[in-house]
């Protein structure tokens, strides 16, 4: 896969030069910077070594003082495994590692920021912070939607924030860089970095996302109720729906994790209902040859089927998706009725019950880590950035790499190959 | 609460008098008869010892030759945690207790009696069944819907069945009586035992049925995300639906169990949704004060609201309920969009993934049980039987007590109470 | 089994006329009063109805006046799951029920009330226990041993307070029956009451114990262990000590409900290890049939074996036990050793990890109600008394009856009669 | 970290040209021969590229004929999450992905291959090992200890194998290494290829092996009931022995998962008991500060402390380490009695209940690439080979990289300064 930006557009913003001796200085040896390749491969023993990212790590001078700092910390969008860890893990590296001892909570995402929401203020301590990772949820609260950039930094201002903590998804990320060249303009020194936050796994330049893992493992018991279901029930039919707007990886992850699943679809692989090669023939092959059915299906997937009906856009400026799990659901039994095939359905969308869940102690240690990392950015005074992970490699990545396009699953791609061969579908293309 | 029926029809029909010895009597002293009181009660220094249940135990003398009998065992209806549990259980008390190496399993419920649909007969031994309580849903299969009593009796003859255990539900214990009804009219001598499976714990004269426990902890889980869910939004809504068709224990007890919700409709309790004393001001209320709410819903509450709707039966010749939950959903929004408030509302709707999970450690232990005693009294040869449990003591009751009415919520009584002491939730009734 | 007691020492003591209308006296119909029997049994049909217990509920009138009620809650001896969930039915059902607002919490045990350990009390209400029950252990702390029963009172008039509670084992419930006799020495208007705590189940009078049933199912996960690295090695043995320092409850319970276990030995049964049909005999033919075993043994078990050592007492008085486990640990390799015989025996000590884990749903429940009915009882004015329920039936009895004698299993009723058929194992016992 | 061994050492063996046209070549494009660079870092701008390692994939063309290939699958030493999840992997991937109908279990380790101990061959198929990763240890069984090389060889002859799975630890590693020797000998076309399995992570250039995952989070149960314990006693004192010979990674890891650790020791940081920077110091500070404590220690801490007691070796040729846990149970309680300080110490040794769980989801998914790659190396005809990932990429490394030496924790790196940070423990050195 080749990059979609340059050399340049990798280099990291910063506040101003770093000067103060930082109180991790002393724990470790600092060695040399480093930066990890972007392609870390050797192809007919030629290196590409142009394009790569700056490794994170606490540094031995820091820019802000801790003991004048003031950190706000903001939770965007959707709930996902891990929130509160990311919280406790930043509140914990702030107060233990640097001694920053003001830290502050934003409620309810961004309309923290706007006074006529009138959300107070959430003081953050490791007293307070300490249980939170037991929960699902943000303890901050979160919500969906824009507010005006300009009123979010004139609160930052009024507030004295040095700090800016945003853990969000694409849109929150756009609003954080946003933010920053309002802080810019401004002329301020608030340093705004960002935990990105999808569960769909699908932010660019980032291996993996935190609270995927812990996703996947909940999606699977989802699978196995449906697989239960569906084997005991003649032509039983369990049908899952799972999350994935614009892509598949936890449908596809999922699959190949609980290998009860028959047939996967997913935004990124086109895919025919009706035909000689559809999808309807297939699971009708499968109900004869084996007597029940398991199908994952990706929120995402499908759209084109819905073209002709009215659309909209939610408060967070996502397309509203047409519900592909109920379309098929209502599709497949009528398919079957036609058919004159007796066929027992069962459908099941968990998706309010994978997101809420706490994170699993994986995913608990990858957002502690993160959360480490974002605070060693904020206080080196990077800014407009991202903690990112790439190749097992903790680094620091502008927020414009992330919000750069979408992470999809490649339909040629080792990923997709292992699916197919785990499910053992075709594909549901007529000629 | 006053039993429905007299001293007389508490009576276990047998199908004979039991000489064989049995291969258990050395295991244990057998002590005298005993049968469990229905009111085991003093009130006012008097007792009422009139209604009483056969206590349930293994006999010294057993009426069916362990070396001569085929037992045939089939599931029925919608699934329930457990269910592989009790086969387990059969085929193992049978096999170890008794020494009967002849058990098969019905393929798909009642179906698989019926030639027409070509089902097997499954082999059941300590092998097969092993490992079968470690997975949800039925090993058997299962099906809703009736089939001709006679056809069914006709395969039982055919393949010289001695003993028929059903489980399931009051739909399937009326089609075992009708069968019982059908061989005595033959005059077979083929012993007809129930194990009643009602996720919703509404049969009537037993205590409490196997896998209740375990779907009420299930639905704490659903109701934990529901109120992650709820809570991390401004004026965030959960709102989860429960099986219940009938009675809405699961809901209530679930909602005893994890003390975040606030509101619980079950079917018992009549409500209205407008008016001042309404469920929706009632909501409104606490969303003003408190800024979220978890509302559970047993999937039979509020049916008066669809009388003007079309209806349906289903194949097992349950009513097809109206889907209370969708409709809250959709009426809730309606109601805040009319008084201008921007509230969250996230809808979970679990019931395949608690139907389907396997049973917990206590369920098994129950589960064991059961299926023990189930083969106590088959091979005694009681018939028309179901196995109870009634104030913890394991008995046998004709299987009309159990199909008699269906056990409901009291809406006075202790179980009701301390839901309203749980939730604080007023009586949602307008004068 | 025959009550130890007689029907006049089943009357509660009351510290005097209860004459203040109940918060709760609208909630319902006030019935008749009504006393479970001890035997609930038919029995050649005879009714034993001498001997009951009062039935625990809300009266109509109280004897406290809730707005001048003190209460303090105690938690002594081992960890137990459910412990934390008791403290919050307490403190819930005391403020929301009653609405009593001055609730402490005596910090480590009784000795929280001496004041040279100088502990400090701990302000109790909804919001400080809201999150409690999902952490094992005891948020009020605890300890073991016995302190001046005087300075317990002093320290409780000092305090002005009027209710106490005690969740305790028997050496706790003895000194709450102690303290209960210098409250009425002293005159005292101090309602006693005890909220029976025993991992072991082996409390009389009590059907069954808050905690036992998630210690069930948390030393099954051990016995699957067990069972896995038993079923990995040529002639692999897997050897559990669970705990039960004098009744068998848990060991018995999970090797019925985790059907891999071969053999169980409990202290209510003798057995011998060396001669033809010593224990070890058996687990040798059990490894050359199936070249592999599990054994789960309580920690109580084989005590006989130690006779010679020399012993001692811990600080809550009980006699220090010699440890079965290590000690089987080490006789079984030697005798397979002598036999040259080649095993692999793996060890597996849970008990930690079993006292420390926060109750499952099923205890969660169980241990709100008890709590719930610890406060009634108080609040109506009854004293040195403890909460039990028998036949399902939540009552409250005289800590007297609670702590007459330890419950065990009887060798040969059904309890052990059904692990004998779920094991296979025979009696150690050599002629 | 630096190499260990040069460019030439990482190339793979191979029994031939691989000239069979794949099945699997179909599936997807087949890009260019990828390596992953042992250092994929960009320092100083420079990139080190003389050392990678060649990326797992399945090729083109393959070696074996697979209508004729027949398969041995064995599992060595002691258990690990993820055993069976290996072992169906492969069975799929031979089975599904090339057609290889005739696969076997060795059963017991290397046991299984010598005629003396008389253990069948097990014939694997998708239907016997459908259900396998749902249970802990390994369905094959294993054993300790060395075989004779020659008569392994022998009987790899005699059963016309051509392809030998070993997945073990080094000494199984190394093993396998032999035995590919012996074959080259022999002039025999058989591929042998290890999966490394070690539950401590301590194989040298393997990023992370299977099981860890599943191992940490089972750990932090015990670590959370220790701290359970700890909180509910004065001077509580927790004290968790996790696996770690030589390598204190679960130890340090699951500490830093489940911040309620206060202690950590491992093999790799040297640390004193008495004195004034000691160990027991230290923890008679926290106890003074905090009245709790946790400590976690890895079986191989402190074995400088029974240098003078007398010492063994196990089969496996491993030292027998002294017990580091009972040891430090004994020697803190008595230092508090020296101190004449009350303390209540609990004691946890979960390592059977560690190993023998069934995988996590996330080793789940792992196990099942590594199977898969493992068997792209076969068919292909490397041999002496064993499945790697490093920086996130699967890839093959001879057998000799992965017994070279072990990986151990840096007591100056990231990882220990994180559990420092985690801790906040000293160093305990005197000076």
């Amino acid at each position: 896969m080749e990059p979609t930006f340059t050399a340049k557009e990798t280099e990291i913003k910063r506040l101003g030069e770093a000067k103060i001796l930082s109180p991790l200085a002393d724990l470790s040896e600092i060695g040399f910077d480093r930066r990890i390749l972007y392609h870390p491969y050797l192809i007919q023993d030629k290196v590409e070594a142009d394009i790569s990212f700056e490794v994170a790590k606490h540094d031995k001078y820091i820019y802000f003082d801790p003991k004048k700092v003031t950190a706000a910390i903001v939770t965007c969008g959707g709930l996902c495994p891990g929130l509160n860890n990311v919280i406790r893990a930043i509140v914990l590296a702030l107060h233990y590692g640097y001694g920053v001892k003001r830290v502050f909570g934003i409620k309810y995402g961004l309309q923290g920021f706007i006074p006529k929401y009138g959300h107070e203020l959430i003081e953050l301590n490791p007293r307070t912070v300490s249980d939170i990772h037991e929960q699902g949820g943000t303890m901050l609260g979160s919500s969906r939607g824009e507010q005006p950039i300009e009123e979010v930094v004139d609160a930052l201002e009024r507030q004295n924030m040095n700090l800016l903590f945003v853990i969000g998804g694409d849109g929150s990320l756009n609003a954080a860089s946003e933010i920053e060249k309002e802080i810019y303009k401004r002329g301020l020194k608030i340093a705004v970095t960002g935990v990105p936050k999808t569960i769909d796994n699908d932010i660019s330049n980032i291996s993996h996302s935190f609270g995927f893992e812990t996703a996947v493992e909940e999606a699977t018991k989802s699978i196995q109720c449906a697989h239960s279901e569906a084997m005991s029930y003649p032509n039983g039919i369990g049908l899952v729906k799972l999350m994935g707007r614009e892509s598949g990886f936890i449908a596809a992850t999922a699959a190949r994790a609980q290998r009860d699943v028959n047939f996967v679809l997913v935004p990124e692989v086109d895919f025919e209902l009706e035909g000689p090669k559809g999808f309807f023939k297939a699971l009708e092959d499968r109900l004869l040859e084996r007597s029940h059915a398991v199908v994952v299906v990706a929120e995402g997937a499908g759209q084109k089927f819905f073209e002709d009906m009215e659309s909209g856009i939610d408060p967070s400026g996502n397309p509203i998706l047409k519900d592909i799990g109920r379309f098929l659901q209502r599709k497949i039994n009528e398919y079957f009725k036609r058919r004159e095939i007796d066929v027992t359905m069962k459908y099941i969308d968990p998706s309010y019950m994978i997101r809420s869940v706490p994170a699993n102690t994986s995913d608990g240690l990858f957002c502690a880590t993160l959360g480490q990392n974002a605070v060693h950015a904020a206080m080196a005074g990077k800014t407009s950035v991202v903690v990112s992970i790439w190749h097992g490699v903790y680094c620091h990545i502008p927020i414009a790499l992330a919000i750069r396009n979408r992470k999809t699953i490649n339909p040629r791609g080792t990923e997709w190959i292992n699916v197919i061969e785990s499910t053992g579908q075709p594909a549901f293309i007529n000629d």
